[in-house]
């Protein structure tokens, strides 16, 4: 995927001679900012039909259509893998989207938890933020963006084969390994609020028979930096980096 | 570390009964912004002395004076590892130098490549960013940031015992291990550009006897995102984090 090819996220079926038609703001952005004419290719991907060329057939400043031309890389999913974090600051939680679409997570969970400050999220900004990520990185997947669970509530009803990577700075200094043989299987990252979580919170989570901690280095990090550091370290033992 | 004490890097020497004179803007931040005032305690390290628990003694508007007390953690050095990465927006750039420090790079070198847009930096800016991610994230070392280099330069004076990871997003898909027996040597991790190193640079990389590429994933990763998860993989198989 060469970085000067224009991707789209697309909601229509793809299949060769396959028609797109496009919302206003993608027109805009083609047509508009990008100056894309008649005849001009562009990559689209749905998050389900892999990569395919497309070419511009209508061009229109609201609206447009895209051809369906030829598939150009297979659908590839991440493994199943959710990234739960805490929101943060707003700049901060777009770029913690941003990276977990880029590092492959398959679903984004932001979680209130203790000491976590915001007890609203955008959902539909933040996928917005997924979708843009994943035309950006070359991906054929966007994750899903739940709406924010309190933590308390997500653990109690944690899927039975779910198992669960959680991040605390309060470990700074300890294991930073995995446990083997995890590979295969469905798993969560938990990256904790600024501020750690509280101390009922982290008798809970050691507590949990699932649940694994996994320390980030001896140094503090912030959140969004945590949360691709501890992405590394889950694809890298458990996921598809090797 | 509590996430909630004020930490400041100073200049000074640091040592029992130290005294302490601060900046203009130290001041403004202590006594405008976080209203302190005299008897009221900070952290405060200088990168060589450890960190110190310190007290106001005089509080003004456009200056003051701490006491440094006692110290409360001895001086941690990063591993000698630099990060090479070629500067991007601006903002971006900004948050590779943050995150550098939080995941502990001892030194920071910005690079212009074949393919880097911007021919300048304010180092005094990127500097005063690695200062602030020093106190932020609980660390006593402030990374250096170095003027910019060209990579061509930079690698004809390369020193001869200094290992190179260099990190690709030609290779994504292939290894992401480091070769084993690196551990307490110095290092450096190069990040490519957005669009990549040229064909001309690529080849010359890999060339290289001290160069190990290293693939991050199957997905193109942004820089910052890209610096965080190659320092990651480098800090887990030869750095402090295990």
């Amino acid at each position: 995927m060469s970085g000067s090819t224009i991707r789209l996220c697309v909601e229509h079926p793809l299949g060769e001679g396959q028609t797109l038609s496009l919302s206003r703001a993608q027109a805009h952005y083609l047509f508009g900012v990008m100056r894309l004419g008649a005849g001009d290719g562009i990559a689209v991907f749905n998050g389900r039909d892999g990569e395919w060329r497309a070419s511009v057939a209508q061009a229109g400043k609201r609206g447009g259509t895209l051809t369906c031309e030829i598939q150009t890389a297979p659908q590839r999913d991440p493994p199943d893998l959710w990234l739960i974090f805490a929101p943060v600051k707003k700049a901060r939680t777009d770029f913690i989207v941003e990276k977990a679409t880029e590092m492959g997570a398959a679903r984004i969970v932001p979680v209130q938890t203790d000491f976590t400050n915001s007890e609203r999220i955008r959902q539909d900004r933040l996928q917005a933020h997924a979708v843009e990520a994943a035309e950006q990185c070359g991906g054929t997947f966007v994750p899903e963006v739940t709406a924010l669970h309190k933590l308390d509530t997500l653990l109690a009803d944690w899927p039975a084969d779910r198992r669960l990577m959680f991040c605390d700075e309060a470990l700074a200094g300890g294991a930073c390994a995995l446990p083997s043989g995890g590979r295969g299987q469905p798993w969560a990252v938990l990256i904790g609020p600024e501020g750690g979580f509280s101390p009922p919170e982290r008798a809970r989570l050691s507590a949990l028979p699932f649940a694994h901690p996994v320390a980030l280095g001896p140094r503090i990090l912030r959140a969004d930096t945590a949360a691709v550091a501890a992405l590394t370290l889950w694809q890298t033992a458990c996921g598809d980096w090797s």
